[in-house]
């Protein structure tokens, strides 16, 4: 299927919307996700346009990974979680929602349980708080 | 953590335990999960040694990560999925339970939800059928 570029992420990336970025480089934007699924819950964007991994350019997924990897490491500290969860869907009924590819990072913690995805919008003073525990993690 | 090196997938990787393998190349392997959470469930692992993504060498991942799109695609053709699902948990607290970096490969369906994880374990012969089905659509 085509890549729609007004999809959310295509406008974010273009800075017509506004997000709580925790990191960018060349390749790749991470930004806090606004209906998080547990505290710390981040997304790492490529900013070359794909639907999803199904249609991305091969070459582009290591650049990709490796700031999965490093917010990865940076949520893990900043909250002091006892895990990580890496997700990414492909399609409707994979869960995918917004069709810019784009990996979630969600930090667990023993005995405490995942929200649904999508389900409750966050207080954008949570989410900023959250970005910067995150952005100093990553400084260190 | 140390990486263990009697693991299951260390083990795997070296040929002393069997598995239903659909891809090799220099740096990955695909195998079928023998306890799939749905028809087609599959996995990817580096063949370098590292506990999980936290502490692999960054410059691995740009080809494991070229593995999963490359079987996520065939499993999409091989059982005409609806969605694909790609997963890789980090710690207990996120669901890990062998200790050497693997990506989880899952085809989605409308409207069937997954089974849980690692609670049956799927008959030989249906792995052998299914891993066939994927070699297949990876010679396309």
């Amino acid at each position: 299927m085509a890549y729609d570029t007004t999809n959310i992420f295509a406008r974010l990336l273009r800075g017509e919307i506004p997000s709580h970025r925790i990191y960018e480089d060349e390749h790749t934007v991470a930004i806090m996700d606004v209906m998080p699924q547990g505290v710390g819950h981040t997304l790492v964007l490529p900013k070359v346009p794909s639907r999803n991994l199904l249609d991305a350019d091969p070459e582009t997924l290591g650049a990709l990974f490796k700031t999965v990897q490093k917010v990865a490491k940076a949520v893990r500290k900043a909250f002091d979680a006892d895990g990580v969860v890496v997700s990414q869907f492909n399609e409707p009924a994979a869960g995918q929602t917004v069709f810019h590819l784009h990996v979630h990072i969600i930090p667990r913690f023993d005995g405490v349980d995942l929200k649904r995805h999508s389900m409750e919008m966050e207080k954008p003073e949570v989410l900023a708080a959250n970005a910067e525990k995150i952005r100093a993690a990553l400084a260190q």
